[in-house]
Parts: structure tokens; C-alpha cells; sequence
């Protein structure tokens, strides 16, 4: 199987520049000594989540006569808008196929980018999307099993080490995978001495059993769904896991109200509404960093899409001893 | 009276690399299309505010043997923590008067990074602090009332227009003055055409009257702190009065509850935390966009330190008929 190149990145770089934004690394003045800290917020991205980035290489990837027919995504998520966003801005058509039960401001969210949102039952989207596709002649942009979305992703990896050339270790969510594929094979290209983390949900840790097993092991969705962090319920492809298998040197699960915690830890410290999947790291940095090594360490915080509601709650709630 | 220029601020520029961060600007598309509207936000700055920026230029022209001496200033505010940062950056010695009511998070905070916090009655804190300087043989370093505070926050003006040399209007917020100035001789020198306005709380609007009456009108403190946003409580010095004159086209008074409301509206569409003081641009750019021309606008959301309670209650509050 052909793995995504620290050159598939840089050339995915060239081509999201002007379209994602250059998020900074932010120092953490309020985290430990040992371990400094510096977060990457790709919860500033223009539509709240690092997928911009992935999403804007596809469609760049497509030619000229490829990308007039448009793309198609199922996802009521972070990809959707992310795809709806990016081809607008390349003047490509966009249909989002979404489950008929998506809350209404999401699809609103969506529409509000110039995409078409086709309602299915959620049972039918992956074929309804697939069968769309085909009827159109469209172009249907995976969220995260594809190497041109890998490298899209790899992109926040890339501006990592160049922000932070002695970066010792990088905390990211994994999920599908495509950002921890993209982001770990760009710092282990420009820094092989250093430590890269993948961090779930522990209701949703099928990646670390994967990786220990040395195959991919299936969790039902019904045990994947318990999770806050809804952007984490995905597993692995055997694309992206070809990739986590070279790139990770382990992966943390936190709980539920280490989650919640790291949240509050990003609004209160960072000033930043992280969502619960875009939490994950922080999570681990403030609650698990005896499982991984001291020095120079970067979060990942990889979106900001959260019901006011839970961010409101979360702010209520007292900080955990584990904090600093 | 010498008023300070492009290049002081392009002097500023070099001194506070590597210790402000470089902050992105962030497209919003969730904006009107006749006005579209990036964020500067300054509330990312390793503490929560765009007062480093000052503060380490402040510090980075002392010369070697005045900075041994140490920097003092009175603030309990987002200026007392930049300096404490700063000079502890720089290796300098930082003593910080504040009023003995302070309440105890930020007295630690400022601790925190290593500066000695002296605690006087709240009317004695300016005396106590010049006193203080005297006796040290330090430096007395003011929240605005000086030319290199003044080209500090004058980079964030910079990067403003290098990242969109096209920008038609920059809406900043304005109470010592320090910023607006700054910003605006940054914006004016570069980028001519552009439209610059001042934003405060109409409960604080000292600087509009001031501006309209061509002189400085003084607001009592008991009038302005009345606002929520209590970052925005000081009034211009003659040395920023005489900078605000030249470059601001004109000020903008927001409501209390336009504040909330835009508070709210950057926690949940652009996924930052914001102070009060930090969303006044924004709460005039969403109600009050009749007061300035159409195009590129920019919005400085200049801080996120707020009391994570306050965040929590604008969160439970109703969008308004005003916010898109």
C-alpha cells in the first residue's frame, strides 16, 4: 500500500495556503515546567475544525473537468462543512448528504456555504451518497480515507515543526485517522527523535486495542456512540491504520470527565471553545503525561464546533485536582 | 509633542518576535457579504491579551544596566500580567502594585510568573508604585501613556495589513488609548484609505465626547466603571489623545448588552473567548455597521480573560434580533 509522503504534504501545503488559516502555536504559560506547553488551535479555522485543510487539497487534486461535475460528502459533521466551505471558495459544486434526524442549525450551517443538503435516513447515506455520486458524475470526497485528504491534513503537522523545531512530542486526536496519519508522518519526516500520541476516548478506543492487537478490531457503534466527543465515533480504514501502525508511538484514552475538564482547562486558561473531540489532547496532557516523555509538547486542538449548552455547563463545573 | 511613527513601530516589530505570538487573522463566514469581517485575536497572547505586545517592547529599549534594576508597574489587570511575562522573558526583575482588594487569582497569577506582587490600598497604588520605582531604581512601566507601549501595540496594526493589505475598515477598541493609537498610525501609514474606529462602552464613552469636543473631557470613575467590560475604564493620556486625533475617523459607543451578545456570538461562530473589553469591536461591527463604509473590515478582539461564570451566563442568553 502506497503511504502518504512527507512531499504529498508540502505539496498539500502549497495548495491550502490562502484557503486554511496559519494557526499559531500558542505557549501555555499555566502549564508545567517540565513539560511546556504549546497549543496548535485549529478550532480557528473559518469553519471551526482542522478538516478545511483535507478537505480544500481533494478538491484541488481534481481536474479542471473533474471538479465542474462537484463533489459529494456524507457527514453531518466537520467534514461536511469543511467540504461545503472549501468548494465554494473553488467555486465547485458541493451536495452533503446528511441523515434526516441532523439538527436543524447544522444543515443550516451547511446551506449557508453554497451546498446542497440532500436529507436521507441515516441508514441509507453512505449508498444514497454513492448512488448521488454516480448519478452526477460528482466527485465523492471521503473524510478521512484518502491520501490526498491524509496529506491535507498532514499540513498542521508540517507548521508544527517549523513553529517548533525541537517539538519532543505531539498529542493528537485519533479517530478515522486521517489527521493523526497526516500529522504523524509529517513530524516524524522533520523530527524522527520525536514522540507522536494519539489520544480517544476511552469509549471509544478501538485505536489503541488496534494497535496493540496489530490489526484493526471492530467496536460496535453502539459502544462508540457513549462518547461526548462526537467527532471521535469513527474507526480506522486500512489506509489510515497502514499509517498509525508507522507514526504512533502509542495511544492514550481519557475519560469522559477528563474531557469535560481539558474543555474547561481551554476556555478558562486558553481562551478557547474547544469541542470535545478537539479537547482530547489537552485531556491527555493534563491527566495522563505519565505516559508519555517530558519536554517541549504540542497539543492539537482540533475543532471548536460545541453546543453553547455543554460549553455553559462545563464552565460550571469545579476544577479536578489533576489540573494544574 | 512627537508622535510616534511607522518605523518605531516596524522597530517594535523586530523586538517582540518570538515573545507575542503572531496572530492569525480569521476569516468569518458566518458575516454579511457586503462586509466581510476577520478577526485579529488577541486574546490568544500567552496572557489572554495584546498588552505583551507593549510591554516587551517597553522592556526590550531599557539598556542593559537600567533593566537590571527591574520594571515596576501598578495594574491588576491584563497590562500587570503582560509585564510580568514579559520581563521575566527578558530575565528582569518585575514588582506589580496592586490594590489590596484584588482578588486572589490574579494576585497568583502575576506570581505565577515570577514577579513580586506588592498589595497597597487601592488610592495609594499609583504613589506606592512611583515610590517603589524610586527606591528600587527601577523603571515604572505605564499601561499606555508612553511611545513604546504605544509602537508595541502599534504591531498588531502591522500584521493586520500584511496579512490584508486590502482592508477598508479597522474597528479597535479604545480607553487609555494605547492600542487605538498604535494600531491606527500602523493602519493610516500603510493602508491610507483605510477607515479606523475607536470602540467603547457607551457607560465609558469619555473618548468619543473628547474627540467631538476637540479636547480631552474627563468621565469620573464612578461613571465609567459601570461598564462590564473593565478593561476599557482609563481615558486617554494627552500622549495618546494627541495620536487618537490623527488617526481614528471616528468612535463607536456599544450597549452592555451588545457586549454580551457579541461575547456570545464569538464563543459559538468564531470559537474564542472573549473579555468584555475584547468584544466591543465585534458588538459594533454586528449593530452597528451603519456607522462605517462597506468592505474588508477587521474586528481587534483585544482579550479573553473573563470570569468563567460571566461566559457560562452570555452563553444561556438569546441570540438577538441584531446578531445574524
Amino acid at each position: 500500500m502506497d503511504l502518504v509522503t512527507i512531499d504529498d504534504i508540502r505539496a498539500a501545503a502549497d495548495r491550502i495556503h490562502g484557503t486554511a488559516v496559519r494557526t499559531p502555536l500558542m505557549p501555555c504559560p499555566w502549564a508545567g515546567t517540565d513539560r511546556p506547553l504549546w497549543i496548535k488551535p485549529e478550532s480557528l479555522q473559518p469553519t471551526g475544525a482542522f478538516k478545511i485543510r483535507g478537505a480544500h487539497n481533494a478538491i484541488a487534486r481534481l481536474s479542471e473537468q473533474v471538479r465542474r461535475r462537484g463533489v459529494v460528502a456524507y457527514s453531518s459533521g466537520n467534514h461536511a462543512q469543511a467540504l461545503a466551505y472549501a468548494a465554494r471558495q473553488a467555486g465547485v459544486p458541493a451536495h452533503i448528504v446528511m441523515p434526516d434526524v441532523t439538527p436543524a442549525v447544522k444543515i443550516d450551517n451547511t446551506r449557508a456555504f453554497g451546498a446542497e443538503v440532500v436529507l436521507v435516513p441515516i441508514a441509507e447515506r453512505e449508498s444514497a451518497a454513492h448512488a448521488l455520486a454516480d448519478e452526477l458524475g460528482a466527485t465523492l470526497v471521503p473524510p478521512f480515507d484518502h491520501p490526498d485528504i491524509i496529506a491535507g491534513q498532514g499540513t498542521a503537522g508540517l507548521e508544527i515543526v517549523a513553529d517548533l523545531p525541537e517539538v519532543d512530542v505531539v498529542l493528537v486526536p485519533v479517530s478515522g485517522g486521517g489527521l493523526a496519519s497526516g500529522v504523524g508522518t509529517a513530524v516524524k519526516a522533520l523530527r524522527p527523535g520525536a514522540t507522536v500520541i494519539g489520544v480517544e476516548p476511552a469509549l471509544a478506543a478501538d485505536t489503541q486495542e488496534s494497535l496493540a492487537a496489530g490489526q484493526r478490531v471492530d467496536w460496535s457503534i453502539e459502544r462508540r456512540v457513549r462518547t461526548i466527543a462526537d467527532g471521535l465515533r469513527s474507526q480506522p480504514s486500512e489506509l489510515t491504520f497502514a499509517h498509525l501502525r508507522g507514526v504512533l508511538d502509542g495511544v492514550i484514552a481519557v475519560s469522559e470527565d477528563e474531557i469535560r475538564d481539558a474543555m474547561r482547562v481551554l476556555a478558562t486558561r486558553a481562551r478557547l471553545v474547544a469541542e470535545p473531540s478537539g479537547a482530547v489532547p489537552v485531556a491527555a496532557y493534563l491527566h495522563h503525561a505519565d505516559a508519555f516523555p517530558a519536554g517541549r509538547t504540542v497539543a492539537l486542538v482540533s475543532g471548536g464546533n460545541v453546543d453553547p449548552a455543554l460549553l455553559a455547563g462545563v464552565l460550571g463545573e469545579r476544577e479536578s485536582a489533576g489540573s494544574q
